[in-house]
């Protein structure tokens, strides 16, 4: 009889450990999760879209501040690259870091391979790109930036690319590089010189095809074609303007924001008070919309109807909306002090806004522009739903 | 201690209930799982595309010829349409039928509403589209396809569209209708009437702007532009030839396969060896592929820069691949006897393939066109991926 409580006791013991970790870890679809990133104290929110809630939050993730995320490719885990060098996986299933390793000592963001095999974080100190196992977070390939006379560059603007590749700007070089990761032990890297000065941030268009960098040092974009590597950087819109107004910058704009919409790139100028519509298949300007403020992001609906952008200090607290049709801006919203992200449900029929300086997380409809619900957030930044995993440069 | 060791019975009970549901609902990210119709076993295996494995399967699905699949917003449920008016909802983390009804007689496809609430049914028999309610399968709304001296039409080409509407073909009346479903008590119906004779299946482009029904009782095609509905439908490419060279028409291509690649979109020709390659801007055809067969999907890689094409008996053995820069056919696979269906992982590093006659499903790297992996299957047929839910028109 008391063997038999014993065995009965152990029992119950074994079930409730296994049933406080299921209890804990609901048994859910991971489509429709996603991240706050909650900047100050070092934390992020996980967040649910279709109920448009906080359903957890990991804390003890370092500097945040300009973080960002990607999703593996089961969209399970985050990886968060923090300011700090910091790379942290973290299970949107448990709520709980799998595994953080702290990679660099400045960093400034992340990509994960086409395959979702690889997790490659961009630093500027030291300058260089790392590669990981986005398993185990072992370290793959340690790509140090270098250029010249033995000197490293910072690293901006990496991005996935099709084919197991990696696309990057050396911002201190002036190049642009390519490694193709299809042999994990040997990376291939091209390397693209003299492209323009200062390259301060890149993007991919959402097709694969071409990797943008902005100049900051000079006027122009660098435009390399992925699908013609062989006709090497070209440099267009020399004449684009950083300085019609010649405002002072309070925040550089996000390329990786730059919109996609139609035909079109939408783009936020530098130092303006406007919007460049860009023609990518001649590079040239068609259009520009002037705007309440300088424009940080301009992100396109995933349908490509409208493109949401918003502005830097002192301006922050505006949105407006850019209808891709009318090439104009149709609705201007007032979320209330520093609007930092935007983020569209995966098919664009609300939008997620960072509001950090309230503290609030709001939802909108983005036909009726209703606002459908607000969360508390602790300063919120980045917006990130896991529907991204599926995307090529997000 | 009667009572504490009935107490410790009820709890090693219900623990032991709940454990069981959780070992066979391992936790896991939903966003690399997908299904393969098993059409002659009236079942679905349900794989994982990360892994390139078989990881359950679903049976008691009835005629699942022609059967389609939409996932609900949380990847975690597939929706599986057949072709006998069965409408059953699956829990992938389960390998379980959530919930099973037969909704119609004779049933041809299905969508989800953007923000994955409604699932609406194309039917045959009775003429019309029903929608229900994604949770509970709870019918929301019943649109008979009514024309004329109250006959009722066959239904094809059903997508979902932004903004919570559903837009689809009928068969009988030649007419393309849109439901507003905002306000699911008072389904508003936009009709338009006199669009071309039969159409017999319809697509969205990927941004969700255009609505494309192909005519099979006369030549061309009807487009409506949903962002400028008031123009109403106008019928294109109307030379563009069922007929050149007058072929029996053994299978009729599938619309949905029809693939937007960069500005242009890739087309089945009716009847002909070939793809017909059209610029949506103009509604033109800018250039005509000679290709093996008559094809049956003509589907674009994720990033635009291949379309793959398979074809009709007798030719459906194999399969050609168009490179989309250079205009022309750049590989040709011999996968097997009856190659079916297509689909590419999400951003198109693989693509799976199922060879019916074979019982298996192929999957190759879309880089090198090396077989990577191969997958027994009863009689494949439509292959499925999850990230799907994050779709337009998908």
């Amino acid at each position: 009889m008391i063997i038999n409580i014993t065995r009965i006791t152990k029992t119950v013991f074994f079930l409730t450990v296994f049933l406080s970790v299921n209890v804990f870890a609901e048994l859910k679809g991971t489509g429709d999760l996603g991240i706050v990133i909650e900047r100050a104290a070092g934390q992020v929110k996980l967040i649910n879209t279709s109920k448009r809630v906080a359903i957890g939050s990991v804390e003890g993730l370092g500097d945040l501040s300009h973080a960002s995320t990607v999703f593996s490719r089961d969209a399970r885990y985050a990886y968060i690259f923090g300011r700090d060098g910091g790379l942290t996986k973290i299970d949107l299933l448990t709520s709980t870091i799998s595994k953080r390793i702290i990679q660099a000592g400045n960093s400034i963001g992340g990509a994960i391979s086409q395959d979702g095999k690889l997790v490659a974080a961009s630093n500027y100190e030291p300058g260089g790109v790392k590669i990981f196992d986005s398993e185990t977070l072992s370290l793959i390939a340690d790509i140090p930036a270098e250029y010249g006379d033995s000197q490293y560059s910072k690293v901006v603007g990496l991005v996935d690319a099709p084919g197991r590749k990696f696309v990057f700007s050396l911002y201190d070089a002036g190049e642009i590089w390519i490694v193709d990761m299809n042999d994990t032990n040997k990376p291939l890297i091209k390397k693209f010189k003299g492209i323009g000065k200062q390259p301060y941030d890149g993007l991919i268009t959402p097709d694969g095809r071409y990797y943008v960098a902005g100049l900051y040092g000079e006027d122009g974009l660098a435009v390399l074609d992925l699908w013609n590597v062989d006709q090497g950087v070209k440099k267009v819109l020399t004449d684009y303007g950083r300085g019609i107004e010649k405002l002072p910058v309070y925040k550089m704009p996000h390329l990786e924001g730059w919109a996609q919409a139609g035909k079109y790139l939408f783009i936020p100028a530098i130092g303006e008070h406007a919007v460049i519509i860009i023609d990518p298949d001649r590079w040239l300007e068609v259009a520009r919309i002037k705007t309440y403020g300088q424009p940080v992001f301009a992100i396109a609906r995933p349908d490509g109807r409208q493109v949401w952008v918003n502005f830097s200090f002192p301006d922050n607290d505006h949105l407006q909306i850019i209808d891709v049709a009318k090439m104009d801006i149709i609705k201007e919203l007032v979320p209330g002090k520093a609007v930092l992200h935007m983020e569209f449900t995966p098919r664009g029929e609300e939008v997620w806004v960072s509001v950090r300086d309230e503290d609030r997380v709001d939802i909108y409809n983005t036909d009726t522009f209703d606002r459908l619900a607000q969360i508390p957030a602790d300063k919120p930044s980045g917006i990130f739903f896991t529907h991204r995993a599926h995307k090529i440069g997000l």
